[in-house]
Formats: structure tokens, sequence, C-alpha cells
């Protein structure tokens, strides 16, 4: 079977330097394109770290800069997570890679109308580079096979009370996504608040190869968990999805992204139930079998450099 | 230790049934006044089915007839889970017991002011009748010891994907009721969904007492769970507090409610991790003993006629 | 012809109290009702300045007091354009007469359904109470002949500034009126800012009875327009249009309270060129006769002892 | 004086059309860049019809496409008010210009950044694109000498009752534009509703000149007011606030843009009276010299071919 093209859209990110390790070394897909969003922290250093990264793995896949702010709102970014940098922690060497010259989402569009066949879109930051897709391209939803997003949660949130960092961040992009008709598999903190590492496996990443001391350097000032106890990998579930899609429970249902209210902006409303009587328009992700996700991360960084 | 003195605002329903047996045969209660609002079914049928009650059980707790409707929407009833009058399944005979003529939040009131201590408000349905008293009496909170509710939720929601049914119900009047200053006890979903009544103590209610076969018939048109799995006491667990606040876990923290969204108006929310920097407004219980819970509502049913 | 049947809810007020004495003095109405509400200042000023002015006149019409806040929001006050007292300017002597028992609401009900025929309602103020009514009794409209009402703008607003004062206090309840059925029609910003009483005029009032002498003396504290070029009387536009509706140009028409918008709550929408596809709610006065309404003021205020 | 440098956001539209007349033959203008965007009709029409003008007049001022889409809603057009072209009306002959390759927004950040002085942007259609200038290149503004829009009104809008068509259209984009700190000049319907060609001027038109001949056919498609009786001219209006900023009437204060009413999103609420204490972000044309207009309409459009 031929490998999954995909392209990532990111913002890394610690979360997303695994999940780009794990979307470069799985034999599994062909990754074609990186495009960076503002969000963990601005996307002058989303890009910045993404191309280090890319560096640090001597990989040519082309990367496109993305939105610098969300399509309405101020960014309020997650340093208080990543560190100041967003990938604070280790010392990456210079380079001089560039991005390419077009704006993420025209880089988007020209890479799905130059594949003969659909294309999957990965999202593990906000969505305003597919919303931005989406304004100038209509048409583009056929080219692409779907779109599996780290965003969201069908229970509490973890950027307000019930808002998940990469949808409050840009709620109308996420909004104009949900309602786009393009196909959509939502990875949430429903699954990846459970989708840890532990502490024996972040201990021995450290000596596992080059890649594993890189990552381990960077967990030491990642905020979302505890090296003792536990880290989370959010963005990482995305990968793993295109990778393992039995992994996870989903269920189909209909999701809106709430843009009006005064405490709930951000919110995506999970309609499990079927109360609000509406066509489902994503597939849901309400659980994943974290023994196999372990196993199957350990698996691919074991065979990055 | 004398018994303490309040007020029932309810809308029955068959689980508020329950909660004003407990509340009639607590020795620990003493039920000052009972009133009704609009909800589970209309403001009509509570009060037609409050009055059958009190009637059944020969108690003459006066009773005050609240709000038809919503203070700004229209009412969207519960029938699908208590039945077309609120109460099917058992035949309650003939009487003539009256609604005081003073609609519920004068009836409130003027009970507060006539106690020489305050007074606590169990609400075991929305909260129009309360946002009424705030209305026309905004200096009644130094005369209520404190508010125990039972209604909104952490998580998700019953109503809608995100909102409680009561809460849900009238939002304006949930969010005045928590900006108000009053002492608020939340007893949401997160306890009442847990606080169930085993299969073996429902088959077993039907013979305890008249008490325990009345509701025993009610039960079998519920739906709010089932008589084979375990029914759920949503409203009994703001009775419990009152007995047995040892029962729950309770964490103070902010809540607002949701009135200005498209898709999620209605939602409480339950600001657990402080990420809003809003002082705490409400205690909200997060967890109960449910053996502890159940063993209790055993031990109150038993001394029902 | 017999006189018209009325109620008055008011918040007294200058331009109230003008509205009052049109109120009592007009020979074609018959005023059976005062009621008062929180708006141009506290409901315990308003209903002191309302039995004032019903003593200052010897009228033995009652009074009962309604709702101390909006239904939802807090109230803000129009004190810097009525004074603090809301009636500044005038020193009325000392009475012993009461408010009714009952809440405002009530007190309408009961007015409503002691009458024979059908009782128009004019409101002046917030409509808390017409709120209040329709939460507690749905099948009052049937009993109510129309709602006449000082309130909204289908344009620029005078509170914010696409919101009238009267419905920006209260939009909750404002909405609820509006979607009620209630024949209503609406006196708003779009006429009461052109029925200006002239400076000779105003000059004249205060040698023309005693109560011309206290209006004059009210008017130098009133801060809607200025004695030397004309003040607005908003609220006597009401009581003109039950005398003289002929003075009016109205249109039928869709109107809509915002209550969601961050900027916009309180903002009348008034569908003139029927761009909402939404049946006619109400008639809204577009223009006034000036001159005939100036003349009908001074003909009416003639009448007053 | 060295003419004015700009770029002009166009929806054509019938009143664009007449617009990009003046911005071309004006001496004091000098147009670096047409950008497109969607709003009268899809930007593909306006895209091809401001093509066609282009060729109409041998202009080889480059064009870019922008956004197909309001940022977050869907489109609704104005084919009712422009025809189902957007430039229904004349024949205009077959040429085989095309649009530059970069969108809109980067072919404007390139034509600022190209420019040794501030360059001044013209919009007269929907927000989308300068938003989306925002969102990719927040430094822009200090490129910018200032952003003069045809859109909003200070009273009463013509696409909903309170809203403008511009801004309407994409209230997003407009708030966005409004909260960035860019110096803004609005003209609304204030003046432009005001800005009447009359008709014997437009009888006229016809033989002026080639120009005003084609002018001529598409008026009698165009449906701001009526050939009989006079043509509003909204998008023109921004063209002779460049030219002759002395025919109108500003005050600077604060408008927001209302993006979460349920019934008046896309209003611009325009603080002329300071009611919401924020400082001023623009400044709003109140009044035009509706002669003088007419004089420098006539005197440019002379100077067409």
């Amino acid at each position: 079977m031929s490998p999954l093209p995909f392209i990532l859209d990111t913002d890394p990110g610690i979360d997303d330097a695994v999940a780009l390790a794990a979307a470069i070394f799985s034999p599994e897909l062909e990754l074609r394109l990186v495009t960076t969003v503002a969000g963990n922290v601005s996307v002058e250093k989303t890009t910045r770290n993404a191309l280090q990264l890319l560096h640090f793995w001597q990989q040519d896949v082309p990367l496109a800069q993305g939105a610098a702010t969300p399509l309405v709102r101020p960014l309020r970014d997650a340093a208080y997570v990543h560190g100041e940098s967003g990938m604070e922690g280790y010392h990456f060497v210079a380079h001089d890679r560039l991005a390419l010259e077009a704006p993420a989402f025209q880089a988007i569009y020209d890479c799905l109308t130059a594949s003969e066949e659909p294309v999957t879109l990965v999202t593990i930051g906000p969505l305003t580079n597919i919303a931005l897709l989406l304004t100038h391209y209509p048409d583009c939803i056929s080219k692409i096979k779907r779109l599996v997003m780290m965003g969201g949660s069908a229970g509490r949130g973890n950027f307000t009370p019930n808002a998940e960092f990469n949808i409050a961040i840009d709620p109308e992009a996420a909004a104009r996504v949900f309602r786009s008709g393009l196909e959509i598999v939502m990875c949430g903190l429903d699954v990846t608040n459970r989708a840890q590492l532990t502490p024996a496996y972040l201990a021995a990443l450290a000596t596992l190869n080059r890649t594993g001391a890189m990552l381990h350097a960077l967990f030491s000032h990642y905020r979302s968990g505890s090296m003792a106890t536990g880290l989370r990998m959010h963005d990482l579930c995305a990968i793993a999805f295109l990778v393992k899609p039995e992994l996870f429970t989903l269920k189909s249902c209909f999701v809106a992204v709430e843009t009006q209210g005064e405490y709930t902006a951000g919110t995506t409303v999970v309609d499990l139930d079927g109360r609000l009587d509406q066509p489902a328009n994503a597939q849901v992700a309400l659980d994943i079998d974290v023994p196999a996700f372990q196993a199957w991360v350990a698996q691919t960084l074991a065979l990055a450099p």
C-alpha cells in the first residue's frame, strides 16, 4: 500500500515537535507540506521552530508560513505551556532554511491541486489557515480527502472551562471549518488528555537516539503534565489517527463551534445524543487504546535517527 | 439541634416527588413553604401535582404557585421524561386544597421576613421564582441562609449538549441568581447523574410502605434511567445535601451562566481551575458518596407512612 | 363616548409627571391604576414621586409598586436627566398615602380581570412589570386592549448609540413584550424627540395654574433639552396617542429587541422596509404633528387645578 | 503637488464602476492597484467586471483577486441591486487581461512595501481583504496612510434595518478593521444616501463621452434609486473624499461593529455623543455638500475618454 499523502498545519510547540517526528518517520505516511500558524506562540516563532526541526532531521519537505493572528480576535498564545520560544530546552544549530514565499493557505491549495489524488489535511493548531483556504478557494473541498484535527472537546476545556485551546484561539475559523462540508475527524481532549507517555518511557527517550534526546530535553520544559507522572501528547494523536485509526473509538455526530457566547466562545458543542437535530458533520474521537498508542509511539520514534 | 427551616421550590416531576417526601419526613428538616414553578411540566400541573402530594401525606405546609413561564424565553418542558401530567402512573384522590393567593416569590419573601432566623432556599426546578424574588426584593439576600440548587453541570448537559435542564429552561433567571451574591450550593449533573437508586431497592420500594408504593408506581413512568438498571434521583440530591452535606465533595469556584450563546445558552460555566480570574460565587458539588446516599434514602423513606 | 379606561406604568421622572397630569385631567381618559417601576430612578423613589403627585392633585386612583430592578441586568438609572430624587425642584407636602400591598403586575392583572371591557396599558418606563405580568399570567393578553409605550427608536438611541433608555434598561423584558402577541403601539424617539414644548409656553406655565407652577419648577431641573430652546416631552406622547391618535403617523411592521449584542443590547430593530420577512407585531409612530401636539398639551394642562 | 497614491479594493457593481472612473481620471490621484472582493456579486464576477473596466479605459494598473467569501459567514450578494452579472446593461468587448497570481491581500502588502511613502487604502466593498491583510501582516499599519471606506451608517441600514451592506456582509472583517488601529475615514449611508446624481445629469451622461455612455447604460439597471428621481453614488463618495475632503463634515468618534447580535450583526455602532467612553478610532462623515459633490463628479467624468 502506498503511503498516505498529507499536509501538516502546526504551531510548534513541544507536542507538535513529537507529532512532526511521527509525521516524518512513520513509513505509512508521506508528508508533502508543512504549514505554520500562530497559536502556541507567534507565527514567526512557530515557523522558526518548524524549520529548525526540519533541519534537525535533514528533511526537505517544503514549509509555508501562515496567519500571524486569528481571523477576528487578537492572539492569546500558550507560552505558559511551551515556554517563551515555544520549544524551550534544546539548542538547535543555525541554518539558512526559508519558508516558501506563498502564504500557507496558498501553498496548501497549490499542493492540493498538484496532487492526482485527494490529500489529507492534518491540523494541530488553530484552524486559521484552513478558514483562509476556504475563504479563497471554496472549491478546494473536493481535493481534500479529509481533515484530521487535534482540537475541541466533548466535555470540559483546557483554555477556558468549556473550550479547548486550538478552537478557543480562533473560534470563528473553527466554526467556519465545521460548517464547510469537509469530512472531519476531531481528536479532542476526550482522547488527547488520556494519550500520555509514561515516566518510564520519557526517561528512556533520553538515550533512545538523537531525536529522543532532543525531545527529552524539550519535555523538561513542557507544562501539559509532568515528567514524573506522564505527559499529554495532544498533537501526536492526530498523527496516530492517520496511521492507526483502529486505536480510536469514533462517533459520528453534529459539532458546532460557539462564537457568540459571553463565556463560552470556542466551545465545541458535540451533539453526541442527537439533541440538536442536525446532520452529522464530524467523527468525534471519544476513546483511545492508550497502551496501543504508547506502543505505536515507541515503535515510531525508534525509527527516527 | 433544632430542625433546619427551609423553603422548597419545585416543579413535580417524579424525582421532585421523592425529594418532597424526604423534605417532609427527614427529622432534621422543617419545611416551611412549598412553591411551584413551570419546568418539567406547566405550572398549573406542577401546582396540582405538589398539592396532590401534600394531600397524600396529609401535610399542611403552605404552597404558593409561581411563574408560568421563564423570564424571557418560552417554556420548553420535560414531559418526555415525566409524562404528560408530570406525575404519570399513580391515581391520586380528589381533594380541595388550594395554593395561597400570593405568587410564589411573594410567599417566599413573606416566609423569609416572618422568620427570626435566616431560612434556606432549595430549588429543584428552573430558577424563575428566585429571579422574581430578587427583582422585587433585592434586600432579601440577608434573610436567606443559602440557596441549595439541583441544577447545572461542570461537564456535559442533559437538555442540550452543554446545558442541564433546570438552567437551560431559564438561563436568564439562573444568570441573575448566580450574580446575586447569594451563598449558593450547586448540586449538578456531576453528582446527580451518579445518585442512582438500585434496581433491588426500587423493587423493594413497592412494598415498603404506602409512600414507597406510590413512588414505585411513578418510577415505572420515569425516563431518567431505567428500573432495570437504576434511576437517577437528581432532585433528591439537594435534600440530601441539607441533611448530609458530608456526603458531597464541594469546590468553591466561580460559576457563570451563558445567556448569549448561539448553541450554549444555559450552560453553567464552572471555573474549577480558576482560568477566568473571577471571585468564587458558588460551592459546586463534584462528587457524592453513592452508597451512603442510597443508605440515607432508604432510611428516610422508611420514615414515611 | 365613554372615557377610555387605562393603566399607567411609570417611573417618575419629570416628563412622567407631565404625562400623569394629562392622564388624570384629559376628559377622554379614565385612569384606573398607576403602577411604578425602577427606571429613571429607583422604584422606591418612583413610587414616592408618583404618590406625591397623586396627593398633589388629590386623586384617589390606586397605585401599586413594581419591580425594583430589571429582569436580568442591574439597574442603571437616569438620575443624570431627572435629578437625584427623580423629581428635583419642587417641594411636595407630606402625606400618608401608601401603595397597594400587591406588586404591580398582580395589581394590573386584578384590574384587568375586574374590568368588563379590555383595558389599555400605557407604559412610559422600562417594560419589566409587563414582562412579569406575562410570566405569571400568559392568558392576560385577551384582557388588554392594547399596549401603548413610550420606548424604542427606529433610528439612533439616547442611552447607547443605538438604544433608547426605556428599552435599554431592560432589553429582556422588552424583547418578551414584543414577542408576546400583544397589540403594541410604539411611540419612540422618532416622535418623542420632536414632541417639544416651546420656551414661550414653558415660561407661561409658571403662572398658568398650581399644576403649571409645579411642572415649571421641575422643568428647571430636567435635562432632556433646555428651557431656553425647548424640552422634550417623551412620556407625554404616549398619553397624547390615547387622546389624539390622529396626530401620529404610524407604520405597521416587525420590531425585535436585541438582547444578544455586545454593543447593541436594547436596540429596537424596526423593520420598516420588510427586510427581515417577519409578520408585523407593532405599529410604530414615525411622525407627529408637533403644533397640534403642543396645542393639545396647552389645552389639557389648562384643565388641571 | 504630486498625486495621492492609493489602492482601490472594490466589488463592481455599478456605483463601483463610477468610482473606478473617478479613481482613474482624477488628476489628483494615482491608482497603484485594484483589488477585488466578493460582495455585490461573486469575486469571479467582480474580478471580471473590474478587468473589463480597466480594458475599457485601456489602463494598465495591476489587479489582484481577493476573497471569494466573507471571513466567517456565507456570502449573501446584492445581485438584486446590480443585476446578475453585477454590471448589467453594457456589452464589454472581449480581452485577455488576467489578475495577478498573488491574492489581493498579498498584492496590497507588496504594493505597500514597494512604496517609499505610506499609501492610502480605499475600500468600497466588504472589508474581507483588509482583514486578511491584517491577519497575515499585522505590521502593515505603519505603511498605510489611512483607510477611506464606503461602509456603515450612524443611523439606519440598507441591508438589515440597522446595518449597511458592505459591513453586514462581513461583520467580523469590519470589526477587526475598526479595532486595528488604522486611521479610518468612514463614508457611510449618512452621506452616501444623499450623494445622488440628478436626473438631468444622468440623462446628459449618455452623450458626454464614451465613458458617460457606458455608465448611462449601466445606470438603467441600477436599483439604488431611479434614473427619474436620482441615483445614489455610494462608492463614489470614497473617491470624492480623497480629492475633495472639504466637501465632507467629519466627526471623530468611537465606532464598533456588532458581531454578536441576533438581529444587529453588521451594525456600525457610531458613538457620536461619547456615551461608550471609548477612544475615537474613526472619522465619520456626517454631511456632504451635495451640489459641490455633483459639480466634482461632472468635472471628473468630463475628463474621461
